[in-house]
């Protein structure tokens, strides 16, 4: 069934997701972001097949949870929309999805190292990143997950996690809304960055599982404080 | 009692310092800075609860030694502002402050290692930083201050130095103006990064601490040729 | 025989490529990019000795594959145009050939390291670079490829990959199209980046043959993406 | 004697100097660049003490080998004058000094490492760097030049080399030419971040003394290329 038109204010946040992930680094000429429908749960908004860096309101196509696109119009998709349509099925509490290659974290990927919180910024990091890896699904493949069985495969790495890192090719974060994904997306980065350099100079004390619970949990109340900085730093999407 | 309004080129002098530390990188959208009320030493300025790269002059609130807030007009405060209150009721030198979660400097906290002085730049540094373990304290918390006993607890572990590094959070560095907290937040920063390198080429020679008394000294008869270049680069704060 | 001028769509990409690499760091003051002529396989195009950064439609000089500039008008040439003659002559599947001092690529170099693919954006490097040591050919030289025989040496050392690094001075990277050489470039340097510092964290597991040669024919039927966030991001090259 | 107006295009080049490190991160809020009087050997150029990055033509003074201003008017001078006047007095070849705390090459100092020729861009460290220790002449100091006993002994450490890196402080390049200093103070910079890095990669080979005589004459043939580039970035310097 086709869902009625996503909410404009939600159309624009999305928008700006994208142009203040490529403005910090989280994603360059590759990388998306996706919001879940609000008018209907079984249906997902994320740019046609573009730069990030280049989204404005009109490029912003839905998706069905089989990665079907409802009004793209002819436009060329993103060959990985399946990352997001499988976790928005196996995921009822995410709202918002960031794909990206953000560099930092990549290293970890492909040595096999987790994510863990170095500070109260990264709380959402508590149990760690998960860690998938195609080819134990898939064997040789292109890396990406371009079609919806591979895209359960990620959705089940993923687990009840804030992220996956995806060997080879980059990392997925959720959200329960699309600041929290922005968020998470960008102090994912920067915890890797602080966490190479940690441990360059000795043993690391991360928080613990409560720790990084309660400065999660705080941190969410303070997400407005970021976003606007983000947002009027983009100005007018178009 | 009520203070009579702080001076205008004091609040004018705090949002400069608001901007500067954000366009050089020290804070992100989080962190903060005040300054101690020029016309009463029970008092201090922050902005409210904001990214600090928006800051502008009507953002400024006074708050006394127990962090309440005289003017905030129901405006959202930080949670942190006993970071400030406390250092200035145990610091008479003390007349600005700049808490950040500058990157550089992390890797130092969540190691513990002090920072030391690599060049003459951080002569500030002589005595080394100083370290705070909220674990000590408090147990497993959200790593902020949050209420006026962290705050006693940080201000004990800062006691005379110039930087206190708070493991797995940031770092707080005061100063006896705007301009030297300024300076200092931002040298702490240059200092991490520096010596984060030198240790992997070999043994440092850091400076001595009559080295650094010495340095420091000279390095504050020369603020204000940075602190020009620095609100030049900002331009007119509306 | 002198051919046709060369398509002005051809001299305009090759005008944007020179900017693109500038802006993203590829090149600095120094390094040139080349296309083989649209009319012509036996000439290409290159700039006259000048800053990539500042080459516009006019600076566009055509060269043979001896080398020899046909419409220079006296115009200083690059000293190293002999490492785009003899590439083009060696490889006809070649149309286009970048040649930087692409900082992180540099260490790789020196130590005589390959690059190899950390991640999918870098499924060209399937093979791993090759490595050019010019002490090899030619003993104690300025390092540079200042003639035929240099270039020829060059080429000979490329053989059929796509990157070439050039020990002592920097790297050689040539596409099947301006896009695809641009392209390479930037993500040789990241790639470069990325393989640095997953060695500090552990045993790297790269893409093998087969993922690499993949990710790299996916890769190729997404150029386009990449290429109009560049180009608007330059805008009108007058 | 006092010395005619120096010529105005010597000026300016100086202010692009200042202007130009600034931009390309050699120098920050400290650090300066002088020339060689041209129309007096015995005289020498700088700026009043300011932040380089904000120097006008206005801002220039004449100073002679004991650091006296000639016309300063009673605006203040740097306290590092010394470290002009000395060189100027001991090397006839030197034309432009340039005078910084360039991020990268401090952690060579405090480890009493040498730079060495990584590519053939710094063939003009081919001999490696000088190194000075303010310690064994002085004791404990600020670390500063600040006199003429100090720039005489900062002068015989630099010897006849291109550049002498000051132990927990910074460093200073010599040129021919302000173009040439400027060069070699951005290549210096470039140079230690590459030399850095391909130490954890492996063994590295650096330009031998052969390689790198030869790279620095030829690269000497190329200086107003980047020049070009460098001015044509700052604009007009008012």
């Amino acid at each position: 069934m086709t869902p009625s038109a996503a909410g404009p204010a939600l159309v624009e946040k999305l928008v700006l997701a994208n142009r203040i992930l490529y403005r910090h680094g989280v994603v360059d000429g590759f990388g998306h972001a996706s919001a879940r429908h609000d008018g209907s749960s079984g249906h997902f908004l994320l740019a046609r097949n573009m730069a990030p860096g280049l989204v404005r309101r009109e490029d912003i196509v839905t998706f069905d949870l089989d990665g079907n696109a409802l009004d793209a119009g002819g436009r060329r998709v993103y060959l990985e929309r399946f990352i997001h349509a499988e976790i928005y099925r196996a995921r009822a509490d995410v709202r918002a999805i960031v794909h990206s290659h953000s560099p930092s974290v990549i290293p970890f990927g492909v040595t096999k190292q987790r994510l863990r919180p170095v500070f109260h910024m990264s709380g959402f990091l508590a149990e760690g990143s998960a860690l998938f890896e195609i080819r134990d699904v898939a064997g040789d493949t292109d890396m990406l997950i371009g079609n919806g069985r591979l895209g359960v495969a990620l959705a089940a790495a993923l687990g009840s996690r804030s992220i996956v890192l995806m060997r080879g090719h980059g990392s997925t974060v959720v959200g329960a809304s699309v600041e929290q994904a922005v968020y998470r997306a960008f102090y994912a980065e920067v915890n890797a960055r602080l966490q190479l350099q940690a441990r360059q100079l000795g043993k690391v004390t991360y928080l613990n599982a409560r720790e990084a619970a309660k400065a999660a949990a705080t941190n969410d109340t303070q997400l407005q404080r970021v976003w606007d900085l983000w947002t009027q730093e983009i100005g007018d999407v178009g």
